[in-house]
């Protein structure tokens, strides 16, 4: 039995959107801002569009936690729409709604659109972009706060930056070694309107954005992942599917529009020589630890954390939604179009960013539960301290 | 219940190999020489060391197949070690051999070695490494080779090529879109001793590792894989965890030494905008279809095969075991050394992209089991039949 | 990737029951009233207290259904508890409300309650009691209401009738081999208020319960439940865990106070010969099918559905919280003391043979989607009728 | 990540059987002869035909297990056929083989046959056969007998017995309190030709075994399972496929011709009240631990181990195959015959209560698993010993 699980589950207009977390110890301290500060981050960004505000989202906890503290049984969120009074009719679950407003027929490239429909047999691709949309994120977001919350515990901390949008790139991180100066990043990132933790760079991302917005389009880019303060141990090189970082990559791939992603120096490891990317192993007597100078491997060797920070990239393709007339299939008529979109959002980065965390904090938080276990937060502890104290004596 | 699942086992020098595969329909054609193939495939490649002499895998099936077709029962292979005999002790199951052998205690940089004695409390390095080899993919390929069998079926091809080893990159490929070129491609690639299909970049790379086995040094690269006859709706947007390209990155970045995996444009897709990237929409009235001019997308929308080619990257590492001196802590002693390694590979591009394929193929043939679903061959194909009548009757 | 998923959370006093249940194909018809009105048998019964009426279970849907129709995304259901304002300090999720009832510290013998607080380390007993309570069980009833709506559409029928309370057996039952006899049991069982088709026993068994009541004891029981219309091949042999017995014998021993399970002739297999046993094997040339008169298998061999209605027995143990003193220990001063506990039902056997319908039917629609798959309803049915013609031409 | 796994394979006369195990710490002691010793449990037995002596099974483990120790990588195991000279080419998996022996055409009621074929599409039912054949339970008691390796470090053990077999019952067992007792009862079995622990039942049991063999009829019984020295915690009321006796309950009921399962008390639950049942909660205050004086429940209150040893029968029917003339229909001309089987068991009721022993134990080893984790025995028994210490200090 996995010892994490969770379901998410609602359409973009429709009532609410529902997640259910089973597996966290009880004992764990959660509140409502707990989870809310993080839907907060999410709905920022430079190059939102409108609805950003309408949405303001605010969770409920309606089980598993009582008094403050989680108690061990499934942990259920709702995130009601609050647009959800203008698409009662339209979003309606009763058959006598029916109809109501006009079916979508034509497809737009780039979303789950046309697959979708093919798929599951629809004549209105409404009942596909309900849900295909990153709306939905909103929940994976609220749930990975309870992670993230959880994994605090341990001082597991997961923070995020960007680190390109369109031709704009920071200047060369340094991250990844000195948990100080992630941290430090981070906060700079919080404040940055496109979450860049370089302002130069930042300043110069907001003016593309501005320039993207004027013609219509639209931009995607590049941010990073830091998970600090992590055991050496999670994950494991004993099967396929228990590697830490394969975990990790389907979770980030997982996002909607993403479309790559790197561990450690990642795709830049192609050109270079195996002398020039070990990460050569010391070991700090005084403290009793292994550690590293470099971390060309990202935090994971043979799919196992090794205790260094683990640095995780990927690429956001630009929202496939434009002003710019762009050719499709009617998916009755079969004939073609050339259509504009109404679409708010230029560049949706520094969300999927905060995103990212978000989906990372639960697969750490069940790799952590897989090896620490505990059904309350005193046995994880023990456990986990038991593992931390051997590591000193080994 | 899941539709396909599958266990491997084995050291790299134990007795042998084992793998079984769980969930194929009954009635596939299979061989041994089916398997057989694709196992020297993944031992060829320009670079290896000596133990790809040694091994010339053979596979043996167990259970599962009588007469040459699947009956629907677990398929088990067996690969023997050729290198057993020399190994009856040092790796022996029984106690009796204990200590037969000096234990390793030098963690390799690079491996699971560190991580992997800290997490199983080993203080012999030899009970990880004989288990993180890339060895085991050996076995993955083999129960690849069925799910690519099974494919076949459906006229579902997983063709595979590098493109970059260390700095030499072949000439723009213009795959993915035309099947022909595709299956050309792939033809070519299995002639050239480092699976290249560009006869001047596959020249280069030989001399560059030449170069680096003089120096003792190893080489990383990039290679892609192409899915060609995928029907569109395999896959899921509904649940993240359903997502095509998700399981496709996990299990890619489960292969040994993987440390990047980008669908379609991949990290490319940050500079551009969105306009330049989109995959419009056509439709084929004559022979009823959609279909598209260009596959930045990979094949891949929302989670979802669109019926396009699935393109897929991936980055492998230069393999981390050098002949150069390495800097690294003796886990008894806790005394750092350095220590040059015997490794008989310089670089393992070309086999890493084989066992690509397989991966892909096992979660390739999971998805298509899970829209088509089946206990036979025949049901298999009824079901496929119906809905590839049904999308020209959309 | 399994095909049918859920996860049910929410607190017996807490705010609201929540439901997700993810993989029904698109386009089944879907009103909350199919949900309603299992809810609503859910709740009858002679012998139940006073919380039956406080409750009077409606379900919401929040997601998945759109104009009555499912659309292949996560269906979600809420169910609110009425009592909610009573408990809105004692159950709140807010820290602020910490203590604002006394904790339970007397485990009652029988339930969750003394292995629970062990494991999750609570030292309030609510903390367990809030979730083992059987009130999570109305949405199971929920999600399985939808996926006999979906079995519904292949002619699947699942019934179930009360066949003994305490010491009241009915006649025995012919049950099990005509489908007519079957659907007028259960008829009748819905009219009964202990569910019990027998007239005779129906009325024996509220003379039991009044007693029962009088002297503040409690009494369980056996009921049974026939699935109909069920295609030889759901389940399989090959692997233990694919077995339809053991499947459903999970489900219904899942359900709280559940402490039995028997499939056909059961556990009075035990004394017969294999030569009274046997269902001997029949071909109808007619309509081609082959078929049995008798089912002692009870529509399974081999963990496979054979064609004959699928027949399951679960005995319910007596309610353990008597009004009688119990002897217990107080958790906090570890003292003995003799408790009597305020309980309004006495009889809860009518109620788990509804329960145990809803389960059964989880168990065969994932089967049923796993055998036939489909992403909407039209392929499922495409499928399936290709498979139930092939079976004719067998 | 569910942390323990196992898939085995093989076809009763086919080469050989395999299972792979994954999931089991390091640093267990484990050798041939544990399991062994349990293959060789499982063939005793009286009323077993010829094979038993034929087969004489042996394991020989191939992996995860190195100088009498897990190393932590998945253990695999292979069991030869001793048959297998006799049958190669008849379960050959070269096509060249094709038609070497004849197909049976005749499905045995009570079998997977008629299902098996069916849903498979075959016309040799010898497919179906060679895989639903009880051979393949060897497997599972190889493997469960690491589980039971594994357990007995904590005190575990899992022990069972026969109560009946046909019409002869063991007078009342006392078992289930003492556990003292249940190792004498356990011993007695161990010596019982038919692992009956009541000399006079035993005695009478032989006699009606020759009885059906003279009659060329078969037997069924009912066996019990109690496992001692478990830990209050295991499973968890929070989820229904968490609760212990639904996951043990699928576990049996998987095992071939086992038609019931029940838990304690089980289906005489049914017509006791609820006074009568209850099992009373007491406190040792010397040595800190909560207990009871009767176990009713069988180990198991709201789907957790409450520290009493688990209980559980089963019955298993007689075996479907009689030298008696049983009524069946060609599945190639359909046309009805009367046929005698070649069987040689008459009874295999003391065997399945091996292979009980084998699944009960892979499925506590799992949830022990779960609560405690570990990836090295060490570290598995820190965290249980943390947890049992905790418990005194509750």
């Amino acid at each position: 039995m996995q010892k994490l699980r969770f379901l998410t589950s609602g359409e973009s207009h429709g009532k609410a959107l529902i997640g259910v977390l089973e597996g966290i110890p009880s004992g764990l301290f959660l509140s409502t801002e707990d989870i809310n500060k993080e839907l907060k981050r999410r709905q920022m960004g430079y190059g939102r569009g409108g609805r950003m505000k309408i949405e303001s989202d605010h969770a409920d906890i309606i089980s598993g936690v009582r008094w403050g503290k989680t108690i061990g049984s499934p942990i259920s969120i709702i995130i009601e729409n609050k647009d959800w009074e203008n698409w009662q009719t339209g979003m309606s679950p009763d058959i006598e709604h029916e109809a109501s407003i006009s079916p979508v027929t034509r497809p737009r490239p780039g979303h789950a659109d046309l697959p979708g429909i093919l798929k599951y047999a629809h004549s209105d691709i409404r009942n596909i972009l309900e849900r295909s949309s990153a709306r939905e994120t909103a929940m994976r977001v609220a749930l990975g706060a309870i992670a993230k919350k959880f994994l605090q515990n341990f001082g597991i901390l997961i923070n995020s930056y960007v680190i390109q949008i369109g031709s704009v790139k920071m200047g060369k991180s340094k991250c990844g070694i000195e948990h100080q100066e992630i941290d430090s990043y981070s906060k700079i990132a919080d404040k940055s309107p496109v979450r860049c933790p370089d302002e130069q760079a930042s300043k110069l991302i907001i003016e593309l954005i501005d320039e993207a917005i004027k013609h219509g389009d639209t931009l995607g880019g590049i941010f990073e992942v830091i998970v600090t303060g992590i055991p050496p141990g999670l994950g494991s090189h004993i099967h396929w599917d228990r590697k830490l970082d394969g975990l990790l990559s389907q979770a980030l791939m997982g996002i909607q529009a993403i479309k790559g992603v790197e561990i450690g120096a990642g795709f830049s490891m192609a050109e270079k020589k195996g002398s020039e990317l070990m990460d050569e192993i010391y070991y700090d007597k005084e403290n009793k630890f292994f550690f590293r100078k470099t971390n060309n491997a990202g935090g994971i060797e043979g799919g196992i954390s090794n205790g260094m920070p683990i640095v995780i990239k990927a690429v956001m393709k630009p929202i496939p939604t434009l002003k710019k007339p762009l050719r499709s299939v009617d998916i009755i008529t079969k004939e073609p179009f050339d259509a504009a979109y109404e679409r708010s959002d230029t560049c949706a980065v520094p969300a999927a960013s905060v995103i990212a965390e978000a989906v990372i904090a639960l697969v750490i938080a069940d790799a952590f539960l897989e090896k620490f276990s505990g059904d309350s937060i005193d046995e994880t502890s023990r456990n986990y301290n038991s593992y931390m104290k051997y590591l000193k004596e080994f």
